[in-house]
């Protein structure tokens, strides 16, 4: 193993993880395929001042010319806000998308696995990749789950992505290990929304816990990552039943233009701000402030353990 | 890693892996959630009798006050048999229930996990899980099945638990490497009964093969268990299709009465029970004990080649 | 780990080894269970020669009374291609074949695994297994992909094979983060043809592209192997909506006749045989000689960078 040659760590997060202070990871496929310009950029730079208002360092993660970069440069963030091509990087991507030196902003398996070789434990997202609807017959399902089966990084998000199955996420997860730990709620949320009418498995109250439950996990040398579910706050929440309608009608539209594989995610998200209009779109960016101040706490109160 | 603040191993147990001496492995979730009271603390007992009188060291597992106890005590198997507040604890709830003090008997999964971190490497249960009936439609796959492929534990039991899918299952199995071996059967056994209509992968006649096995498998690298399926002796097994016939009526209550997730399997064992008139609990029993003697002699011939 | 044992290699691929030469890991399946005879123990010793005469070092991999051979005498290729009584080793099967001393052809899973152990990075096979058709109802996936998955060997093939559900193989090998490579083509080949109707995720022009993915990979320490999809060239590749009708009559009469298991590929395999009266095989074997010339040739380029 030599990552050297293809990892760049910014100096803020360079100098946060010799003096081992608290970092938070965030991703790019959110600015470079979740978000319209110029939202996706000034949502990207609210969440890194978030972070850093909450005392923990931001190291926004992506990859330019090759390299997989640990925190971004204005100009950087711009670019990936911006530019045509841009890539999208799980997995099975990083060895050809850095072999060859080609852009790409990090999915959430992408993102954990850079965080990991870089030595950073927690990492704030939007929503997770997990079982698609109707997988049970396209096997479509996201190297994420996967992901969070095997990387030590603790993913906070709203839930998985609302145009997934989520019990049959809820249940894959189960098989491979992975703890699901619902913050200040019983129910799994469902990005858009707090409520699914689905359980998480556990409930706990504070950042501490959690930071808690991750020293244990990984103190066991038990591999694999922690989901946090973090609830979309109330005000910004929208109604359940509705939301899943607007969804079921941009999978159908979906289907009928054959849109599929890496198009299909994006797709839905902008057909869904279009039905609600725009309501979506603000949820999203709300639910990613509030867990990146989620994502603060946890990583002070793990530095504190760890 | 770091698992000193949260293992505790018995005298017993430690001394035996102080001297090299053969040591098997219990669960308890049979305790807590597999059979009623007295039953349970009886047999729990008398399995680590059986495993004693025939050479080796039984060390039942449990997590109690957050602790992961490797060998109870007479009071602490009473306190797992009888008290109300026990969790069920597979490999995601581990780092949850041990961060948050809890109580929890251990599945198949989390006792492998236990036993390999204290250094016990056969493990002697009833039943594995694995691959629920009609999982290609739910996807409720027990974590057992992935904790065999990653963690090296020999499990003996009377085949997966009745009430799952048993080509399924060992289709998994194949998928994810993990060796299936009938002890002096052709057939994979299906906890109640000896026959199932399905082949076993490899047949073996002695606990000498099967620890020369476990030992080749490690030797190699392999990572992951090994699944010897040893069938209820033939004065106890209950005829396959009329036990068939009662699970998939207990399947049917659970269904109407929407019972799911970790309650399903206790659920439908104590159903099953009422509609053999406790035929199949007296199985139960008799096939553990029948397990637990094969599992000391199994751990006594791997004590000799390692 | 002690491979010691079980590991025979044979004196050319020992000093090539030790001279860090470059190396190609070929499997057995094919000679004694995917050919007839004379045709198998031809093809291999031609495929061998391809690779010799382009400055590489063969390696076949086999098992023979217990003892993992890595590469083969002319003897045992001989008793690899008429012997009746040789298994097939999947991962499953080799801490069973090694310990009681069988004899057994590899798979794809089978021959990484050795060839990891031998220090291998490079391996040619014709296809690749996968997840066969209506595995949505049969759980029926090949240990190929989870061997892949995880072990740290590129894969030279012609796709996989084409009795498989190809968008299925695909998907499932996304979600276990697995890089898939077309060889000079954008779409998946699929053994006997060059078609699918199925874009690979990417596209390369050279050897030395792949050997600096490969290189990529195993730097950055992400487990597992790479997948190259290399088509078979054009003047004996079968049409694929012809051979994929013959393949669908195949596996009805497999059905029909309760073939599955291990013996389903080679009665599949020889059924298009006879149907497509000896094209199929006259295409098997030349997809075979035109992998052996991509493997040289990209361990050549890996040897370079290494
Ligand atoms: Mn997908
Ligand atoms: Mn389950
Ligand atoms: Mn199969």
């Amino acid at each position: 193993m030599n990552t050297t040659p293809y990892l760049e760590i910014k100096e803020e997060v360079y100098q946060a993880l010799k003096e081992n202070r608290p970092i938070v990871a965030l991703e790019s496929t959110i600015i470079s395929h979740g978000m319209p310009y110029p939202q996706n950029v000034e949502v990207a730079k609210n969440v890194e001042e978030t972070i850093r208002e909450r005392g923990a360092v931001p190291a926004t993660i992506a990859i330019i010319d090759g390299k997989m970069k640990v925190g971004l440069s204005k100009e950087e963030l711009e670019f990936m806000a911006t530019s045509k091509n841009i890539l999208k990087a799980s997995r099975m991507d990083l060895p050809v998308i850095l072999a060859k030196g080609f852009n790409a902003a990090t999915t959430v398996a992408a993102t954990m696995i850079i965080a990991e070789l870089a030595g950073i434990k927690v990492f704030v997202t939007g929503g997770i990749g997990g079982v698609h609807r109707n997988a049970q017959e396209t096997f479509d399902i996201s190297a994420d789950l996967q992901e969070l089966a095997k990387t030590n990084v603790a993913v906070i998000s709203a839930g998985p992505k609302a145009i997934l199955d989520l019990q049959l996420t809820k249940e894959y997860l189960e098989t491979f290990g992975v703890p699901v730990i619902g913050y200040q709620t019983d129910e799994l949320p469902c990005f858009f929304s707090r409520e699914s009418g689905i359980n998480v498995p556990y409930r706990v109250e504070t950042p501490k816990e959690i930071a808690s439950i991750m020293k244990t996990k990984w103190d066991l040398g038990l591999q694999g990552g922690i989901f946090i579910a973090n609830p979309i706050p109330k005000e910004y929440s929208l109604d359940f039943e509705e939301i899943d309608k607007t969804i079921e009608n941009a999978i159908e539209e979906a289907k009928r233009r054959k849109i599929k594989g890496k198009e299909l995610t994006p797709f839905l998200l902008s057909k869904i701000n279009e039905l609600t209009k725009g309501e979506s779109l603000k949820a999203n960016i709300e639910l990613v402030y509030n867990n990146a101040q989620l994502g603060a706490e946890i990583a002070k109160e793990f530095n504190i353990l760890s």
